[in-house]
């Protein structure tokens, strides 16, 4: 049985065809992800930032949700790769005319899109559109609902890789709202699916989802423990609707409580790195001194995703057609 | 008397300088870009999609009126000729600040536009714009309020023409809100122009304006009758502000008589097409099984009509100066 | 001490490295942006409009405030120097998820930015990105709150050079709502800078600052004797906010005795320009036999606007490191 009849986002030929999820991707080619960004990197530090792997080839940007970061982020990979790049903030458009999201694909599709990055507020959308669109059209998730962020966790584990070198005796917490970040869930497969041995989770109960164990993950709700001789302590953003809300006091309650400060991360390994999504809720859950400190790796984070996203990119459109 | 005096769409040698309406425009022309369509088809389908002839041509996309599946065709279609796009959603700007249309037009145009590309919900602004721009500048129609949609009608003929191979036999039904749509009279001056013997125009008759006999269209009331026979059925988009006013009862009743079924379409052609400029409205002005269905060239439709915007954009652009 | 240490815009080599203001910028260096302005005057009428100079270049355009005009300009400008440009909409954005200025700018670095082109309604903003940037990124001001729009300064004089070629014997007034006004503050401190010996600041008392005196500017309240005799007449756009406001009676008030009307412009030169940064009020500071009259040059004013915002990308692209 090809691989592609279990996982939707690999071709006849095992290779990668869309990027999905992290859940199920295999190692090789995550790690084939990884190498290839190792050579993007030096890209983006020459005057001249552009390699001709896409040239021609025309990608849209189909943000259902938005997000000028994460669009932008996208479109210089792609830009970088030389592609035509089409920015569609669909919230604005055809929605609002009534047009069901696979007709919008299949118009796009129409006009001969060769790659989507799709970015939309509901969990399984860009699966959605992958198991709908012509054989060599390849879909990349931007984000989905509270399902999926994979170049961010791609990008996450890059950054790990690139401070730690080797993934197989780090541990690794991740910290905050876990239940509703799309971040935590593709960190979690992608530092599971490169073989790190303690993973852990650490927040409020409140904001901790069910099964996290049966992930092989270790569930903390106090920080101290969660980050104990941590090599790297990823921490999330608290969105603002749940600092109100009925799952979490106030936000300086939970700043208080799972806010990292410098004193809080003298738990963690003295040579730990600190990393975050961004945008940062400075006070929130993370303090400026660790923000701006010594092991902070939050901005190389940012320069070391244009070359992930160029990896994806290029290796998705550069797989055979679906069979 | 050269034809611009009659047409301002052509230029003293008789070619294409502006395209603001299929009204009056010679056959010929529309023949030569239905002809320079057919050789940039190949394109969209190669892995390099672009083709150098506006490299270094500044294309403006001046949207007045807000339509990004009409604003991304001609953005692709203008990258593909490797020209510079610039995006302008002028509703938002400067029409904001009290500036006259025509200072937003001759501040453009200071910034050597080579190409406008204009939706406006006014009928008649694409010719006020090409009335008044220097002669070196282009104007491209994309739409004005129930005026004229050109490219639209002439994507339509492209489609008839690849399904049908020649007018000169052809029975065509334009179907739904004929009053409003701009997309109808331009459909029905290309089928006028390019030789159609027999254009229907089937709607209810508050949706029916008055002199279309005198353009030489059949009308029906009926759509059974409208259809019979017909090697063409074109859907019209009932726009969403008809379904609950005067001029309809409601979108379901609209679809009882007036709707696109499998049962309805049997009284035409068994090998009739059938086309809509979309967005469409599934179970309004057509039903599911008839848009996904084999008679169905709607999404061919979409890729035409990129090959056709490149034509029209690539000829007027090589015409000589207006004078 | 090395010029950077009293004018952050230059290097330790006292190259412009990033333009904030027209403010002791040396006169030497605005020479050089007009002369290279120059030679970018041709790459406009061209056919094939870039030249690459900044191929490879990444150009970000952010604009906290929404200026669709010069948002385009600047676009223009980068791609005529063959950059790759993004456009950030900063307003509707990361702005809103609570992130703040420092941390936005710091992510857009790590993206590798090689220039930032920056408008913002707050007075002092370029500048404190200037000081925050990494050490090869340059900052251009498109214009913050009241305080500077330095490329319009530039264009404002090249515009002069272009009509009147020495700025040494020269009347040049500016008129109208000189308080509000960051084009007036720098247009003053161009003229300044280039040794035009009669600057002219003409408005009603109420909209006029202190200090104009000291530098070197002479006040008028009366149309007539402020232009009289002038070379150069510079109208402002009169902010609609100020007409029904306690600063003015009304609109039509202020036309009748700050309008320039051809009759009012009998005072000034018979040879002389009237210029303005548009958009225009017609019939509030400006007649329309004026505004599209024979002493007019403010559509050139924008043609040349390109030239010169490509003149200021490229010279400070090209300035070495800071150091």
């Amino acid at each position: 049985m090809p691989d592609s009849a279990v996982n939707p986002q690999l071709n006849a030929d095992g290779e990668l065809h869309h990027l999905l999820s992290l859940d199920g991707l295999p190692r090789a080619i995550i790690e084939r992800i990884l190498l290839t960004a190792d050579s993007f990197i030096s890209v983006g530090s020459r005057e001249v930032k552009s390699v001709p792997l896409l040239r021609g080839r025309s990608v849209f940007n189909l943000f259902f949700e938005n997000s000028t970061r994460t669009r932008t982020t996208f479109e210089i990979a792609a830009k970088r790769l030389s592609a035509d790049v089409f920015n569609l903030n669909i919230a604005a458009s055809s929605a609002t005319k009534g047009e069901s999201l696979l007709d919008t694909i299949n118009n796009l599709t129409a006009m001969q899109a060769d790659l989507f990055v799709v970015r939309h507020s509901q969990g399984g959308a860009p699966h959605l559109i992958a198991s709908h669109v012509a054989p060599h059209v390849h879909v990349i998730n931007a984000g989905d609902g509270r399902h999926a962020h994979p170049t961010q966790g791609l990008l996450d584990i890059y950054t790990i890789r690139h401070y730690k070198r080797a993934f197989d005796a780090l541990s690794v917490a991740v910290v905050g709202d876990i239940l509703h970040s799309r971040v935590a869930r593709s960190d979690l497969h992608a530092l599971r699916a490169v073989g790190v041995p303690d993973v852990r989770a650490v927040g409020p109960l409140t904001l901790l989802p069910d099964g996290l164990e049966s992930l092989g993950v270790r569930v903390f709700t106090s920080l101290e423990q969660g980050i104990r001789d941590a090599d790297v302590v990823i921490m999330l953003r608290l969105q603002s609707e749940r600092m109100n809300g009925a799952l979490l006091p106030s936000a300086s309650e939970y700043f208080r409580k799972y806010g990292l400060t410098p004193e809080a991360l003298r738990a963690a390994k003295p040579d730990c790195i600190v990393m975050h999504p961004g945008p940062m809720n400075r006070g929130v859950e993370i303090d400026s001194r660790v923000a701006d400190g010594a092991h902070s790796v939050i901005l190389p984070q940012v320069t070391f995703g244009i070359a992930v996203r160029m990896a994806v990119l290029s290796i998705a459109a550069s797989s055979a057609r679906f069979q």
